[in-house]
């Protein structure tokens, strides 16, 4: 149902072909900022834009990202990494640059309900998002039409307790084939082995459909009903080997009350879903989230 | 601080004293509306509101709270009730009548700090609050100036594990003394026992300072912290035995990040907590919340 | 894209066939709910909800929706009607019962933006929307695959300033050919003619992306931008004759930010303005919305 | 009311008298990040917090707002700004370094509503607000016993028509003789004369009771009573000639429905004034606010 993609987005990427950004954790300590422009700036980048963090000036952790354009950037990657590593190894730094000439290429796995997988379409198509949809991944064949209406394939695998490691081998390949850089699971509701989640730390994101850490598990809307509450919620988070207990990116809710069934709670809780999900993958392709401690930094 | 109460207080008592309502929970059957209403009519009320609410109208249970007025209720209201027995008998009604002309005696139990009390004694003052508040009790000494320079008398009660027994026996006493209808724990941390609570079924009202059901219990904000949520909240409910579990009335929620430590949620939390607080006791006062099943219906 | 529709549709309307609602508009007067009510349990109806409002109980206007079910209802329509002439007449009502097994049809005007129709139509099919969207207009072909990938005509209508009067015309004749009920404006970017409005009288709802009475007209958002607001939004009202000052019907708000710039603010606003008009058209689908003195009483 | 201020105030200000801020407005350029952090660095100060934005990198205009700590920096003042100079020049800088080891003194004016006044008060005295309050200036008597309470000289000024040159001449000779920064008009309900504002550009802080633009002027809660709006909300801004068009530093909104009469409006009103006041005013204290072009960067 959705057109052909934004006509502008080639144009875009043509216009951001020059920028990247970097993302640092270390040991806090003076004249980090000071060191990280001044390699910048000598190596002819222009600043765009610079956040920064640190859970105590006194011997904390310190984060920063800094988004800059490099003309001709491409070319001249390796030399940049390989400088860069004298700075960070004096500041004990784990770092990593992002290239925005690299277009991120993510997967979604999705099970029968629609409304997260379309609003994620959606956003591909109207060119919010800024990446690739290689392919789409289902354990039912629901959503098949749908999705490869738009030209993107769509891979069926069941899945059941039996055959439970396979398929996730056929997922792992899968995502190698397409060169998948991350995984978003639009309601898909399977949960994924620690043996899974290895290969891709920090690049799969959930949507809970409760207020974490609220109704962690199955059948929050049914246990919110229950409970009595007044506001629903969904979160977005990294999904861990611990259920529903991975590092938080995003969180939306709504108000609701004692007019509200079950139904209904699903039915507003869907809009959020969807809304708190985009958010985070938008955080996320504009690398924007930096995990610590089971916590994120989102700048 | 607060200045002397609200000329207009006077002048709204005397607006409202032939105003009344009417609260009902029973089996939904056809023809209750009909009958509350003719019952009313013929009686000379004039409905100001009527808000009604079933599970499910194919044999559900069903709520009903009609506001109205009637000229010279107060001289009616004992006719009023043993006529309206006959209905409320052939329905099997849970039912009461509260009238305007009787000023809801409000007590408020607080520890040390001091938001969300100087936030209910100005809107008491402000003549948002149509109420008394005869006293206020408190197990610390630190906001007895800050009382009694509004005229409100303040009791010093100390409480610890050896002598919580005798304390409430006190508290009660003076509840009694005072003709309270209903009790606000504005941040009073201490757990009252089962015994007091029957005293007082349904009419204590507390702050939790979480988004509750997550982080029930002691230190919510530092267990947000620690679990990295992207939006804080409060929670206004009835004190039942059960801690922090007890039917929610009223919730709000604020969005925070990584940049907020502790001290900065507690700072944000403590605005939630009024404002959340204070639309509970509105909602209290104004009889409009019912209790079923550990839930409430707001009308 | 969309699947076809809902299975429950047809059940939840089989289910439904029986309930009807009754909206009320009148001088305040004793005894309306008295009367109303009986009339409703004497015709053997149940009342499912009830709602009502008073501008004042001492002489005001007087509004009330009641959502009722009545077996057989679709046989005795007529009668029903007839009885309740004696009733609205000595109330002086203005008063019109809905079936809801008379399904609602809708229209949908679109110009180029898809992200309203696109939620428009995933609501339809998801079964929130409990209505028929027999045919969609537009003013471009843009959206035409779209639309009709879900077998919904789409009628390509060019309009300009030579043809409005024709092409509102054609529109006209096709709304009374499928026999629609209401029109939804879902970013339709035509000023629609007094002549046009007053066929669908309070029947035609549009989007404002903005939080109106701010940034009536053309580019709200780069008004917004301009003015440097710290929060945008959408409004949804019915069409009169007066642009952007029809009665409202619903709004949305989100938070931004300097570094929003328009684009981002447009992209930031799709989002409110389909999350809007959704809850708008489902208002009016549920006849929840009475129209006095160009506002709205929302039951 | 409220309670002698709070001992952890000192302590606080201990903590930090090695700390200031540096804003900066200037043309866009490469490299200004790398001199500044390099310039700060070779100071021997540790930065805290960083921020920056541009509105175009490609030749926009540029701010900065850096957060550092440097040791003993309050016999280093003169040397630190004398040095800046020459950066600041080769850059044409606007800056300004702002020391938190001077506590900012602010005025509130305030007529007859108590609830801004209040809460500004309540989160002084709570060692919210970093700042002295060192006098309150009011156009009424009604206020003088609630501030005077706290120990804070309070001066009534009658304002009229005739008078009001006089009266501003004399507040104005307060401001001088307190020394004060910054002015927060506490819902003030007199005009500002231009040369009034002139003294303290960007340091009065207003609150307006509706959701700039909309509703600019007088009687805004009537105004959007009259509308039907079903969202209201208030507006803190800095006050410039133009009367409600200063630039917009805070917002906040609340969601209302036709239930609301005037008086509702207003009281739901008071309390977003007072929250948004408070978060406007806190941003001024932490000086997080740049002004451009009649807009705001909020860091």
């Amino acid at each position: 149902m959705l057109q052909t993609i934004n006509a502008n987005y080639e144009t875009f990427l043509q216009q951001f072909k020059d920028r990247a950004r970097l993302l640092i954790t270390c040991p806090d300590q003076q004249g980090i900022v000071a060191k990280v422009s001044k390699f910048l700036y000598e190596h002819g980048a222009n600043i765009v834009q610079s956040d920064q963090y640190s859970t105590d000036p006194a011997g904390g952790t310190f984060f920063m990202r800094v988004e800059f354009d490099l003309p001709d950037i491409v070319m001249k990657k390796e030399e940049l990494e390989k400088d860069f590593h004298h700075i960070a190894n004096s500041f004990q730094m784990k770092w990593k640059f992002s290239y925005m000439s690299h277009v991120k290429r993510m997967a979604i796995f999705v099970s029968k309900q629609d409304h997260c997988l379309l609003d994620l379409l959606w956003r591909y198509q109207s060119g919010d998002f800024l990446c690739e949809i290689p392919l789409v991944i289902s354990n039912h064949p629901d959503l098949q039409k749908t999705v490869e209406s738009l030209g993107i394939p769509y891979y069926f695998i069941p899945v059941n307790k039996e055959n439970k490691r396979e398929a996730e081998q056929k997922q792992l390949e899968l995502l190698q084939k397409y060169q998948i850089d991350f995984v978003v699971l639009a309601r898909y509701m399977q949960i994924l082995s620690p043996e899974f989640i290895r290969h891709y730390q920090y690049n799969i994101i959930n949507i809970h459909h409760s207020f974490l850490p609220a109704f962690v598990g199955a059948r929050p809307y049914e246990r919110a009903y229950d409970r009595g509450v007044k506001i629903i919620g969904a979160t977005s988070h990294y999904v861990t080997e611990n259920l529903d207990e991975g590092p938080i990116i995003e969180q939306g809710v709504k108000e609701v009350n004692h007019r509200y069934n079950v139904e209904d709670l699903k039915r507003v809780g869907r809009t959020i879903e969807r809304d708190v999900l985009a958010r985070a993958v938008q955080l996320h392709l504009e690398d924007r989230v930096i995990v610590y401690e089971n916590k994120t930094i989102v700048f």
